[in-house]
């Protein structure tokens, strides 16, 4: 068996059916099939069924995919199978609201370090932690081998925060700054402005 | 000239376009090119120049794109010429983030109406708004036909709550809460689930 590149919509796709695995689990199903799967989704079962074969052979036919089983070599595949320690930057409205969620954890992230540059905010309490300066973060990401961060500053400061996240060993930022960030083409960054997604559907309203 | 079916991957880039455009006349800048616009945002120039020109001719070869112009123009397209109201479900640690959040109304969306169901937060203000209890929605939403809705409820409450969005007259949902929501074929709806996005990254560390 020769390398297969898998195309990064396949793996996009990868924890939007993990999610739903969770709900199957949690509604007590213990066995599904690509056709549930996909009525769930909206997404055709011959889809999941090609996306899940690039990673092996989960299901028998007829007897469809066990979700235990499946949603744990999901979370093998997707690397969660352990929690990863995650820096937050930025402790606004909005990264006091990430700070506080609880759907992290059970899907692989902790928050365990939360910065800002704003000196009324550092020593604030965010949950159990601790809001520290910015300029503690080169030296507690690296002692702490974060390499996944969430920037969520103002558009102004995200380039120079991602590149210092980048410089301290972060290999993953999850971008909520409105702008396009300029890093290194091994860095993994994820965009999230809801201003893009709305304007990408009042185009067809 | 034909009718042309334009890909919604196409369309998904516009408002990152867009998003540039204004960062360069606030930078100065009067004219840019598919080159410089791609340097940016990391696209190849060839794919700007295609992607645009399904929508006609803004740039003239070899003097590029009016920055100023080309903005009016995907103002236009995107349908945001004139700034959509907005309803917002949900008053939580997110919502309340959005709510206060001043970057919507530059592209195009203003909350105008902010409802939750929790007696305790019915009648908080959020900014200048005041916080109605969802038995308002499918009345105040009619009235004031408003099309585009972000929810921001948690994952058991998402489902019905989007549903009765529809039912009011909402055809764009912005759907913060980590389910994939079941919904007639016609509505749009973008969703913004971090732990997705989070997932999607740790793959390739």
């Amino acid at each position: 068996m020769g390398y297969k590149i898998i195309p990064d919509i396949v793996v996009g796709r990868l924890p939007i059916y993990l999610r739903e695995l969770v709900f199957l689990d949690d509604e007590g199903s213990k066995v599904t099939s690509s056709q549930e799967l996909g009525g769930r989704l909206g997404i055709s079962p011959t889809q999941i069924r090609k996306d899940l074969s690039y990673f092996g052979e989960f299901g028998k036919q007829g007897t469809g995919y066990d979700v235990r089983y499946l949603q744990g070599q999901l979370r093998r595949i997707l690397k969660i199978e352990t929690v990863w320690k995650v820096a937050l930057v930025g402790f606004g409205d909005l990264g006091r609201a990430l700070a506080n969620y609880g759907g992290f954890v059970d899907r692989g992230f902790c928050i365990t370090h939360v910065f800002d540059n704003d000196p009324q905010k550092i020593g604030l309490r965010a949950g159990n932690l601790e809001v520290m300066g910015v300029n503690r973060m080169a030296e507690v990401i690296g002692k702490n081998g974060i390499k996944v961060a969430i920037v969520a500053v103002p558009a102004g400061a995200a380039q120079q925060v991602a590149q210092a996240l980048v410089d301290s060993g972060v290999g993953a930022i999850l971008n909520y700054a409105p702008i396009t960030l300029a890093l290194p083409g091994h860095v993994h960054v994820q965009n999230i402005d809801p201003g893009v997604y709305l304007q990408q559907m009042t185009y067809y309203l």
